[in-house]
């Protein structure tokens, strides 16, 4: 026997001696197109010797040059006794795809804080099998022998099959020998098998981690043999058409015809941005075996289908808090039908399972000294404070305008988003810069947190957001009663428009920043605590790489503090949904974390409004709270 | 507090002093349509008050004749203080259906076989619930109350929901106030939940058997409330027009799209038959909880899509024979889409659940002391022999000549089939007798048996199944090489079209009747019994309410045996299905039979050609087995 192990996708599989490679990459289960049969004349199956020997015959097609560099006709090609590695090119197709090391998402987050080694452990895995051979009258049927070897290796536990695996089973047990590998998930006492491929597969495992935000959607492809984030993919959630926020969302749901719209342009945005990653990475999707689905109660409810009507209708009463395993196929999600998909556990109806998954993100649950505070900056924005002994948490509507929502020129954070702002305070003249350096498309939330703050640093706008109507600049127009602000005309816009931001921009703006300030203030004040005893300020969100919290304190989205005490997390939803996707100890985390949390109403709360209405300014009615604007100012 | 009962339905509620009868229909679950929103003005509310008192004004519409018969417009009417029972008239939809104890189809199986009221247990079951009002701040969503509810009253097992209940949940729960009626089975330590209703519906719950021929499909329905089989419906089965027995399905579902071509056929016939039974009773489709299928091997294979090749290749190993439950809208079973299906256990390739069905419906599992033979006769023929210490199956292929099939003018017994032929031995024309006593359509099995018997008594025909040329009779004709008999001429027919038997149906009966009668033999001799130490010969197959089990012998498809030790069971089936749809004891006696029955290969066996080629004679060539029909000769 000899072992043959397939690059890229790992595979590997014991061949008997004399073995064409051909017919083992095929009972490893990769898939070559071979026009000619076989007969060494098309080079379909061409492959390279990385390392190990052969017995091989190619010379009738391949080139001298190309057998000294290692390349075979796989047809023409059999094993001797030696193991073998070899390799073939991307193209074949579904086999192929080189996974980098495309961790930049998650390096927002400290690592310490990520499962270790130990607590790796997927929710579904991979086991590979030889089953026995039937024989006359042993009264026993294919999936009877299967559940037999199943039950030898992995104990006596009742095993489920869905329908879709035991149509495949009598094909997959006789194309490759009874060599199989079987992904399967351990539910209680139950093995749920997932799938059954031919040959030995049990390197090629995925999984996805997705954020369903009101405004946008990130799904982050992992490789589940490593535990490595390999890829991830964001884009807006199709449902903003049919209203910018929850509350509209859950209005326009009130017909069932709607309801099931908003269900299927969820789920068109999820599976295009699965196609997207299955598509750069050269994997099908029927490879990804579970998934971890992270959002906010309402998204969570318009993802499966469920009426969301008494979320907004006291006593605010969700359908759901705490999912079971639903299967894919039924949910809707393309990966492997058959597989479970687990969403993160919500703690009522305004603090969902984006927030259980964001917390993991962060020291707010295990610290027994300190007190943190997580901000998650979305279009609701959620916020918590706790440590090891108490976890308390509100949420308050901020609007989609960080995420590019409801402001003109808005985007989220892409190439080609305005992310940074510098204003000339003579001219009133800006200098930008884009992700990615190319022609601007628009302005996300960090471009926007920059440039009003440049703006209100510069004396170009004043407290209450309006431009300085005293000066002229050749960058402010203004027509009939608003004033706007032309970052770029149209000849240097990506987008053939001017790219601006109004008086109603701003103004918006200014409502999301004050719905977070005051929030905030409030359920600290509410637990007796200033800022100053808050050790952590954790500040999520989609704001891509880069947010700068001393602007963003100057506008008075989060309290002006020693610039130490924040960390930017970036979109700890999709993070925490990675952490608990690649580890089952991280999924138990989180629901002790969705015990602990509770929830405080912010509406309930008396001086809400005043709170609120005192923030509805840069950065603030009281300038003690900001003093080095309040300095600058008396500059 | 009053309760009201309302009938045909059965469902009843328990409402405040005072409540309108209209808002309490309602309550219940029933939908009354009223066009004149309540106003007492359409007439369409109209019911009919069968016992207690209320307080009604519905004097504007009814005349006082009708009001001194009970009638009251329920949207005038409201409860005293008494219970109440009001009727609807059947025309209200959905909720009506008078339920006959239409249990023709299996009064002919002894009743001390059924289940006892002790064993009568459905495994979809239902119970009433009143779920607890949400809280502000409770921390529980929708779900979690209901699963409380339901652990108070069932005990602290774990609780499956379906995404599909899950999506009713929310709305029904705050339909009735929180009255509701849930549909559950209890599988291992489980409660899956198969619906959740308004108001009480606890009487209404019903179950279906089917039974899959490969010629013909039998659908009963059952009320589960009582376990009476209240209607049965039969039909081809569709997938005869892709071919006559189970070989040939097999080889045309050689192709992945012939494959799905034949599922989508059998289920198609399977919920024609549903739809029948749901129109015929006015239930809905989705008020069917479970169901109860039994079919051979090579069908169950079909009707799951799963590729059934391998049950006709060496060593013989199927996919599957203990089908696990299966959910029905993965299954495509039209009937309550959560709802789960069981699948009766097969032995083996050709002994199927139809088989560990019909064994129910005999004394052979059971029995101490004596022996008995049970032979199903079907497309395929199965015959087990036995008693309580051992069970010993075979397998033939008939083909489908008793059920109608492969014969020019075959029809299965329902209406217009010619079920009885008596000859005049003089002038050799006939004297037929139709089901329902129409105009004949063509003849079925009892038919053929009764036609070929009476021809053979009379010299019509010989022992090899061919006219006697020797004598003329206006009602057979020979035409080049073959003989047909016109049992009636077009005039007389009701298909227009004269009702004949050739030379070559017949000679597809005697192979037919061959191969049963060798298959007995055989196994008999394999354990070293002959015919007369058998107790009881139970004779099973789609013959309707009729078979004539001396004319039966007469051509030497039975053996020739005191006619008290046979007995007709029917489709023994589709009644063994009923059994164990109705309790849970039935279907553990069902795999303990599975489990015992041991498969006897006649393939294998030495001389069976022999005896198969012996019995292509009418009744046979050793006439020493037939005595009577030896006397009948030699006078």
């Amino acid at each position: 026997m000899a072992k043959i192990t397939f690059q890229p996708s790992g595979k590997s599989i014991d061949v008997e001696l004399g073995t064409e490679l051909l017919r083992a990459a095929s009972q490893a289960g990769i898939e070559i197109e071979t026009p000619c049969g076989g007969e060494g004349t098309c080079g379909k199956c061409i492959g390279k010797i990385i390392s190990g020997k052969v017995d091989s015959d190619s010379s009738g097609y391949l080139s001298n040059e190309d057998i000294a560099e290692g390349f075979v006709l796989t047809c023409r090609t059999k094993t001797l006794d030696t193991p073998l590695t070899i390799e073939f090119s991307e193209n074949l197709g579904s086999e192929g795809g080189q996974f980098g090391n495309s961790d930049e998402d998650i390096s927002l987050v400290r690592k310490e804080l990520f499962p270790k080694e130990k607590e790796f452990e997927p929710l579904a895995k991979k086991i590979f099998l030889n089953v026995p051979e039937p024989k006359t009258n042993d009264g026993l049927s294919d999936i009877d022998r299967l559940k037999k070897a199943i039950q030898n290796e992995l104990g006596k536990n009742e095993i489920v099959f869905p329908l879709q695996v035991i149509r495949s089973v009598a094909d997959t047990l006789r194309s490759h020998d009874r060599k199989i590998t079987l992904t399967y998930v351990k539910d209680s006492n139950r093995y749920i098998i997932i799938n059954v491929e031919p040959g030995d597969t049990t390197t090629y495992l995925f999984g996805i981690a997705v954020d369903v935000g009101t405004t946008t959607i990130s799904v982050q492809l992992i490789s589940q043999h490593d535990g490595k984030a390999i890829a991830t993919a964001t884009d807006y959630n199709s449902q903003v058409k049919c209203g910018l926020d929850v509350i509209s969302r859950i209005n326009y749901a009130k017909r069932p015809e709607r309801l099931q719209e908003l269900r299927n342009l969820v789920l068109e945005s999820i599976n295009k941005l699965i196609f997207k990653l299955c598509d750069k990475k050269q994997i099908k999707n029927s490879d990804i075996s579970d998934a971890v689905v992270s959002g906010n109660t309402t998204m969570a409810h318009l993802l499966l289908g469920l009426n969301p009507e008494y979320i907004r209708l006291e006593p605010y009463t969700p359908t759901l808090l705490k999912t079971p395993y639903l299967v894919a196929s039924e949910v809707g999600i393309n990966i492997n039908p058959n597989s479970l998909i687990y969403f993160s556990p919500a703690v009522g109806s305004y603090v969902g399972g984006d927030i259980t998954a964001g917390i993991l993100c962060t020291d707010l649950a295990s610290d027994t000294q300190n007190i943190h505070l997580f901000i998650d900056i979305g279009t609701n924005g959620e916020i918590v404070v706790g440590n090891s002994e108490f976890l308390l948490a509100c949420a308050c509507s901020a609007g989609p305008a960080f995420e590019g929502g409801g402001i003109d020129c808005g985007m989220r954070a892409a190439t080609g988003a305005i992310e940074k702002v510098d204003i000339d305070s003579e001219t009133g003249t800006p200098k930008y810069q884009t992700i990615g350096n190319v022609k601007p498309k628009g302005i996300c939330g960090t471009g926007m947190i920059s440039l009003l703050a440049n703006l209100l640093l510069t004396g170009w706008i004043d407290h209450a957001g309006k431009f300085n109507r005293a000066k002229t600049s050749p960058s402010i127009k203004i027509a009939g009663k608003y004033g706007y602000y032309i970052i770029t005309g149209a000849s240097e816009s990506g987008t053939g428009k001017p790219i601006q931001i109004s008086e109603l921009d701003i103004d918006n703006i200014i409502r999301a920043k004050a719905a977070i300030y005051s929030a905030c203030s409030l359920m600290l004040k509410h637990i007796g605590i200033t800022f100053n005893e808050i050790t952590t300020i954790y500040i999520a969100g989609g704001f891509g790489r880069f947010i700068d919290l001393k602007l963003a304190a100057t506008i008075g989205l989060v309290p002006e503090l020693p610039i130490e005490k924040f960390k930017y997390i970036g979109n700890s939803s999709l993070i925490g949904s990675y952490m608990v996707c690649i580890s089952q100890a991280y999924k138990e985390k989180q629901n002790v974390i969705a015990n602990r949390v509770t929830y405080f109403d912010l509406s309930n709360e008396p001086g809400y409004m005043d709170q609120y209405t005192a923030a509805l300014f840069l950065p603030h009615t009281d300038l003690d709270l900001f003093p080095s604007v309040k300095s600058e100012n008396s500059t």
